[in-house]
């Protein structure tokens, strides 16, 4: 049983960034580590110090901000230059620079590659992996070296292959990590060959696969079959043309079809969240049929499977996914939907009876808004707003009532204006308010405050934390419809709020809109107490 | 070499629309069928007639208006019911009467399954399977029999599973597809239960994978190598949960990677139009990075291969695109640095000298501008006006100029109204105009376009076809910089252009001059010839 030692090691952060429209910053960077922390990965390689400079300020704001509870943070590069001394490199000063624990190295094993894209002999390849591995030895740092194009290289010549993981074994790098750079490898050839390495060498070997031929998760396992004791994945397989080997997959595999100890179960069962919440960061539209994590992976059509469903959800599931934080929704039947509300509702701590009219009525509603954009995951508070209106059987009276609002760009050359105003009334009386931003929700944002405040003093700690848009389909132009989810929070809470409209003001106007009516619920605001006189008319 | 044998069998017009937001009309499952035929699939299941009312309309209707040049229509369908007399059976009548050549039925081989789910016997499910195979070889169909969730029950009960497939044999299927119906096998499973039963029984058989492992294409691979004769799967990989195992990856591993003859070469080159057109009329998001016919299957963006890539692109592409009527791409980011603007400069035409001072320029604009938030990976035009620049040493005359712009979004209850509008000048001459729209972007298009139509003809063919919202940092509330991506299309072509701003009306408007500005240079407008007169400012 090799079970203890099998490393888990997320490159999303480096490689995975190499998937077009994939354009993290710096603080996307880092929340992108802390959810990949979370769920437990060993390693989180943060990128290439010294080439990308985005990378180079990722280590350094890492070294302060970055407080990882179970991963080590690696920093990826090349090993020196043909002919240079490696004590002089800076691209090898910039990898020591970061900082980390941890640092990987990219090398050619590939006979070809050395002479036709590095340009130098097969000789001084091996001379650069070994000086290179043993002076960041030296330094402290454990080594893990990449063979590039290990696959097609130890076709081409087995020997040379070979010699560039007992090369870099030998120097002190603690795995040598096969790579099938271009992923054009199918799992029965990543089998023999990590299997001959490691007879031939000893070397403890890992896997980065790509997926290219659709068989990245599959090239990995067998290539943990076959003796392999590190994985490298990224977060939904991001990565450079097909992407690399889905990190959330294999954790699933290895875990739940293999019984191998990569993760707690407590931290498996975080796996969707942590996927969604990647999402949110990159921008990247999900791949809702993602195994495991995806939204539909445990989705079901009615049909064929819906009676037997009722019988024994088992029999047509693979694996339970409660295991990875996932749920069963069936489409069809809006049975999925009624539980789901339920669930909701009681994780709120609202009282429904299983199979009530009220949450009948609220699972449908969601249905509908779901079917023009809406997405209430994350936004609790909308959702909140909808079940108290379900359960009251009534639209409550608002605390305020919207006569008009509008918003105003101007701009010239160097200078652009943003104004918004807003007309509401508060029992009856009317009240106007204007208010400046950066941008329209800001200037929304600023205006409301401006209004409400002085009557609803518990609105003043309000802040806005977040905004984010979503174009909902691709070839409509500007006609399409978008989804934006706002965050607020207070002392206390953070809650989130969702509009949807063919205008995008307007759907940051409703977004804002929930949000304010949801801090002024009497239940979630503790600094009104219920029996608090009617706010006075006259600003303070 | 059983080469000649090997079936390819798609049924994403069945299976496929399980998936969760398929919902395809009857002339839409029409066209995929021409697609799929013209791509050189052997079969296509069409559908579950006397199940789905707009099935049976599927194949009445395909009986007179579907020419197919290679492919067998399928009709799919369940054996009789238990107890039932087979002739007397209105679902296998259903069946008879959809008028295909080739008949797929399905069939229990888990024991669980037939006794939990069908409710009947073991006896009396093989007794359903073998006078339903005979009845339809009577009637003269072609008849393959899907033995659900036969991996599970190969396990679970192998004696039982053989049984199934042993009748259906028996009773004269020319085939009995293997199906993993839950998705949860891997590649050994399938490699040794496809193996022990072609041993054990001698049946020809076939393959039905799902990804609920991502292992689908693997385990398909798997099962080929083991001696199945037939595989099935569907247009990108469309299917329940997870999806079924893509047609179109496994078309590109079994004829380029294991050079099995599966369709013709030309047929092969049309794999990646092929996709599009199908993306197209299911309207479901294409993956990108899908093996061979996605958009990013041979896109290029580290710098380490950018410039291995103009040495030799065969270095780092694991097959050639065209092969399979795909192209390879650059992607300009500030991991290729100059490589990458070369190389993307080259794609795009233009004449650059390796490490010149022009490239040089270019490269370091680029990566500042993407520190503060731009991405040009979708944006070549807004690279190209930069490219432009720096080739030329200088900022190039704008055929206008803007004085100044606005956008108002005022709202009362029920009513939304946007107005754009822009005072610009051409040849120092100002003009103004106005347009209203269903948001700012498509507002202040309608401006641009009032305004400059009438000066500019060529501009009147533009059409804004995409909008792309990001905003780009998680914590900072509507302060945070937005990233807007526009794209717009002539008769001829579709270019992207970027704009950056904490206001996202202003990040949409720099996004659209761009896109204005590039349409009006002098390459791409032909419909403007060099020496043509100034526009007159009188409009027409």
């Amino acid at each position: 049983m090799a079970e203890e030692s099998l490393q888990l090691y997320d490159t999303t952060l480096r490689d995975g960034s190499q998937r077009e429209g994939m354009a993290l910053t710096v603080d996307e960077k880092l929340a992108v580590a802390r959810h990949l922390d979370a769920l437990g990965v060993g390693f989180i390689e943060g990128g290439w110090p010294g080439a990308v400079p985005r990378d180079t300020e990722f280590f350094r704001r890492a070294r302060t901000e970055l407080r990882l509870r179970h991963a080590q943070l690696t920093a990826f590069g090349a090993t020196r230059k043909a002919g240079a001394v490696v004590s002089a490199d800076p691209q090898v000063r910039a990898l020591l620079a970061a900082g980390t624990p941890v640092i990987t190295l990219v090398a050619k094993s590939h006979t070809g590659h050395v002479e036709r894209a590095l340009r130098t002999t097969l000789a001084e390849n091996l001379a650069m992996i070994g000086s290179t591995v043993r002076h960041l030895v030296h330094a402290g740092r454990r080594v893990f070296l990449d063979a590039e194009h290990y696959f097609d290289g130890h076709r081409l010549n087995r020997e040379y292959a070979l010699a560039v993981v007992r090369t870099a074994a030998e120097a002190g790098a603690e795995a040598v990590v096969l790579c099938d750079t271009n992923g054009g490898a199918l799992p029965d050839q990543v089998r023999q060959t990590v299997a001959d390495t490691i007879a031939a060498t000893g070397v403890p070997v890992g896997i980065h696969c790509h997926d290219d031929t659709g068989c990245a998760v599959a090239n990995t396992m067998a290539a943990v079959d076959a003796g392999a004791t590190h994985v490298q994945g990224t977060a939904h397989g991001y990565g450079e043309r097909c992407g690399n080997a889905d990190l959330f997959t294999l954790i699933g595999n290895l875990a739940l079809k293999q019984h191998r100890h990569v993760v707690e179960p407590a931290q498996l069962a975080r796996l969707t969240a942590t996927a969604r919440a990647i999402t949110e960061l990159t921008g990247i539209p999900p791949r809702t049929a993602a195994p495991y994590a995806g939204a539909s992976a445990f989705t079901h059509k009615a049909g064929l499977h819906a009676s037997a469903l009722r019988v024994d959800p088992g029999l047509y599931q693979h694996v339970d996914p409660d295991r990875v934080g996932n749920t069963m929704r069936a489409l069809v039947s809006d049975m999925g939907g009624r539980s789901s509300v339920e669930l909701k509702a009681r994780e709120l701590g609202y009282e429904v009876t299983a199979g009530s009219a009220e949450v009948a009525r609220a699972a449908a509603r969601i249905k509908d808004l779901e079917s023009d954009g809406y997405s209430f995951e994350s936004a609790d508070a909308s959702f909140e707003l909808l079940l108290r209106e379900e359960l009251a059987g009534r639209v409550p009276e608002p605390p305020f009532q919207v006569d008009s609002w509008e918003v105003a760009v101007a701009g010239r050359p160097g200078e652009v204006r943003t104004e918004a105003s807003v007309s509401l009334r508060v029992d009856g009386v009317p009240l106007t308010a204007t208010g400046h931003g950066n941008g329209p929700v800001n200037a929304l944002d600023r205006a409301l405050h401006q209004a409400l405040d002085p009557y609803f003093p518990q609105l003043a700690r309000l802040e806005l934390v977040d905004y984010r848009v979503r174009v909902l389909t691709g070839e409509t132009g500007s006609g399409a419809a978008t989804r934006v989810l706002v965050s607020y929070r207070d002392g206390e809470r953070r809650w989130g709020t969702v509009g949807v409209d063919q205008n995008t003001v307007t759907a940051s106007w409703h977004a804002l809109l929930d949000a304010v009516r949801y801090a002024l619920l009497d239940e979630v605001c503790a600094g009104r107490p219920a029996e608090s006189p009617a706010p006075s008319l006259a600003p303070a």
